[in-house]
């Protein structure tokens, strides 16, 4: 249970990192949408390992097969099944992990949990698993841009002490991936990797924080008062593997100000209503309001590290672990467009949830 | 759409401030556990409106009544419906927010997504609806204790730029409860109070930080990889009116560690299998270790203040509202017992599903 | 668990029979309908106790409120909660039903499930639940009706072996509502009744089978493999009490046909592609066609009757019983308006997850 | 939307007759059940074409592929993802379907609801979606079997006039399995399949009803109001491609009984409370009850035949078609295995569900 997400444009995903495959089946994509292989391959590149000098040095090819629901390149109404098998499997590399519980990893809840677990890279708790999550945020993304012109952009935010100020544009695309860091601001961003680098080389790691933001969301989108647009988001991020934190609009920092400081005055702009200020983030009382979407999603430091660790055995001995394997120093540059993928996913399924209660019937 | 919460214990909530009545249902209650009106009525009295001098001082009775779903004092295993009447009604006192938009309220986005709205004291968006959350909330917490003795205590951690210190121990509910900011260390308190006294005599208002923390939970809860209990948790606390964060464990200020110094060990203790410190929050991989729970959410600064704001009216002219009605300057301490009720309605409802999977067969 | 029904126009039915009070919530319907109570009281009429001499004698007044979601005279997109409170209670009559289980009724089920069950007229197992399916279904059947044309109609058309022939018209509810037994054809409906008189007489009771037709349901309707619109309606009328089959269109008759004989051609009629025949009832490959819907439901004969009957008691030791209490001799006539009202739940449902899915982008 | 199935052991199937390939996912398998492909290969053994005289001579190899879930021989609580890849692919055969809607298909019925087909094979309407689901209720039967005993028999009971008198013995898989037709009868078996292949040779097709029957299911599984056993019972017999009718126990035959004929007196024997006859199938109130559950549905002659039909074209114009393509005569013998896996979907989903709510706590 709890493989599934969304109610309507509803994403289940399969896969153990190193079982033969890892995938997802979308149900309730709209028909008669333009859709190729190619398209999902290109947003799978951006979180595949191996990608930079500060990325994992893992190499998958990570190519993705359209199953089902295609048909000469349309969508059919019916369930898009998606599969990417595993390759570059060392089952040696993990031969520790199979005794041993790595700190701040899932192996212990796993074999409590469910009194067994593949041991090998995690298995089902690997990240690896986001690529089911990537390739169907990569349809939603596009029905969004299609059908409203939403964009969603996520970036780096902070690397540990390593921060930008948030830039007054909205980033272009480019921009992002234009260094291995995934951060808009150049200067910011060289200094990040030069962290990175260093941790990496003591053999430790580091986490920070993802901004995502998202421009042209349709507004009423949310489902109150459980389903909240914001409620579905923090669940979406925290449901990443190493988040430990999500905040929207004026978030954390925003308890230290006044009501009359916080509120978001409404003005008219262009014709249209406005907030003169935006620390709702675009959300309030759990429905977009047209503004600009924004929040940030904390990531700890990456679990996996080369140094000497104390845990606990199998049998429930105290014993140490040394990490094995090609990690990520930092998992913030390739969890990117999991972020952006995730907000998608939320984004299209209140979307269509909105369209089915509100755009019914005229009386 | 949106209205019910929860797999296995579910809770749908309705109605609106001024309308009728406000209750919920359950669906999923297991049978036979004693349950009484006055059990509910007594967690009720803890988010009653008028219960102190920091908060509004609307006084409203919120009495319970039980529909169905019990007989004889126990639980039937079928739904139990409860309500609240409303009470206290002066339509007057909102007339003003039926053509004016409350700058950082819902009214604007419910106007936009429904084409409708019921105006009077915030309607659906009103914090009253949480009334059949912590009925709810107050039988499954029941459940929770005299099934696994989980005990779950939230507090006021911070207000505005006073904050405590996370205390040593865990607290007692009587701690929590001696005084009307529900922050258990008296000295913190005091100065909160004064702060609160201070903002509300301006007219304004203030956010901050609560705290919940939950000990004996059963190891083995969450249901990788969406439904992770941290982020059905991050779900629970966002669907709260004025909250903008949520974060676990070490949360943002994770992000400034290294792997080395946040990874939490594993330890032998007592026989068991422990971790040496909790930055995970009780959580790996979505799933419950056994350790004490805990997480924080942000509120931001009620909405509702009594000075003078912009806005703009229903006929999309700039003008201008003062906030009129009784309203709380600070709705941490009535949140206590919400942010209470939501952990237990997301820790039951984790217990049944991972019941259901896990413990069913022996093969 | 089990007490909802629906995904997106959610019903959730809670109340005993003779508990406080018997109602629904319902989640998703459509803002700024036209709806009064005196609509919905309208329906329950035709489902109420004591209309007719063939039904049972009870009075039960049956006075619905709405709690919520309705604001001068619209629907607001909130939920939707409806109270019916519970009289005419003298629980000595059911005296006879705490220890001993009454064959082919659900007392002796409850108990096995639960542990526990409320054993007064039924408790949850009571007919008197299906008033909550009968006020929501009366929203949703409005809907349908203003929103496209759909007009639902039951009737009952064999009562043992008394059967009419399918009308070559679509009947008016005038002509249904002519007689007590609820059958458009006013010769067999005197039959019809006179057997359940005689019955009654008898201190026994008699089943039948109720037809259901829908004309000017959008084509479309019904969501592959699963949700197909004709599984849906069989979930639906199965969960109706003392409901034993389902059959749409040619049903089990059907199975006697050769495919050459069965098959419906299509036709062009009216500049418009029909089927030459309806063996189909309306449904192909899950999905409505455009014809006219219709399907059938047989109806157990009522399980309490007035005779001396064999069963076991709480103990376990064997012991007779006689029918106490006031019951219909024949559930059919009373069953007509809530097979009406699960239809135009299906239906509805069915409605608003198409439009989500199929009518949202322009790609 | 629609192609999931179930609440805690959920399946979710995938695929057109015609694209890459056919499978499912199932979330909420027990962990640690042992599982390989061998097992599930030959449940589809028993559903494949071209395994006698009297079903499609087309020959599918069916080799099912385990990608998910499963490790070292057991089950991982993990989902588990099967996949079934698509041979034996002449478009050609399928050309004449591109542009005439065949009658009583689901041809129409997708290009008016999503406005775009697969049309070779019939695409997801083809019955080859049903690989999925016998594969997935090859695990849920097993997870019966070992955790409760329970065994689930379906047969054919009668093809078109031809019928067999249900058999005092529950009947063996041995004796379903002996004769081509699975009836476990032999003489009816033989006039059964002489009739098929006289109608086959006639280029015609022919229906029936099949009858399936469970022994040693809990009792308890069921949940009122909605989710009653016998509800989601029909539900997933109406979900079954050509099904035209569900009856559970007396079905519509019991319609003609009076109450004191129809009723199930209860009587102690050996030592427990069972039921005298079973005119309930099994199932009263919505509850199994423990004694055997026995259903009927009710199966339309094949669509496909060799005969000239009246049809209408994708521009709107009448023409005719013929059938092409290798089809089943009868669909009802290789229907036998994929009715009882929808039946173990459906008492394994309520297995777990009664587990949750009612075996979780003692108070």
């Amino acid at each position: 249970m709890g493989n599934s997400f969304g109610q309507l444009f509803r994403v289940t995903t399969f896969g153990e990192s190193h079982g033969p495959g890892i995938g997802a089946v979308i149900d309730g994509c709209p028909p008669r949408l333009p859709l190729s292989a190619e398209e999902i391959q290109a947003e799978l590149a951006r979180r595949r390992p191996g990608q930079s000098e500060i990325t994992t040095p893992r190499v998958e090819s990570d190519t993705v097969e359209i199953l089902s629901g295609v048909y000469q390149g349309l969508t059919l109404g019916t369930p898009i099944a998606l599969l990417v098998r595993n390759h570059d499997h060392n089952p040696k590399a993990y031969e520790a992990m199979r005794d041993k519980f790595r700190p701040s990893h899932a192996d212990f809840c796993y074999q409590v949990k469910y009194g067994i677990r593949n041991h090998e890279g995690g298995g089902r708790s690997s990240a690896r698993e986001t690529i089911g999550r990537v390739a169907a945020g990569a349809i939603a993304a596009k029905i969004l841009r299609l059908g409203d012109g939403t964009e969603i952009r996520a970036y780096v935010e902070s690397i540990q002490g390593i921060s930008m100020e948030t830039p007054p544009e909205f980033p272009t695309r480019e921009a992002i991936e234009a260094n291995a860091v995934r951060c808009p601001d150049p200067a910011t961003a060289a200094r990040m990797i030069a962290r990175i680098e260093e941790i990496r080389d003591q053999g430790d790691s580091v986490g920070g924080v993802i901004c995502c933001r998202v421009r042209s969301a349709s507004p009423g989108l949310g489902e109150p008062v459980f389903d909240r647009l914001d409620a579905d988001l923090a669940k979406a991020m925290l449901s990443l593997p190493a988040s430990k934190g999500f905040e929207l609009g004026s978030g954390f920092a925003g308890t230290l100000l006044k009501g009359s400081s916080h509120n978001d005055a409404f003005v008219v702009r262009d014709g249209a209503v406005h907030t003169a200020t935006n620390r709702s983030g675009g959300v309030q009382g759990g429905i977009s309001n047209g503004e600009e979407i924004y929040f940030r999603v904390a990531f700890k430091p990456t679990a996996t590290i080369k140094l000497l660790q104390r845990t606990v055995d199998a049998q429930g001995r105290e014993t140490s672990l040394t990490g094995q394997g090609r990690h990520d120093p930092c998992v913030l540059p390739r969890a990117v467009p999991i972020v952006e993928a995730m907000a998608a996913l939320v984004l299209l399924d209140h979307r269509l949830r909105d369209k089915a209660q509100n755009h019914t019937f005229n009386f």
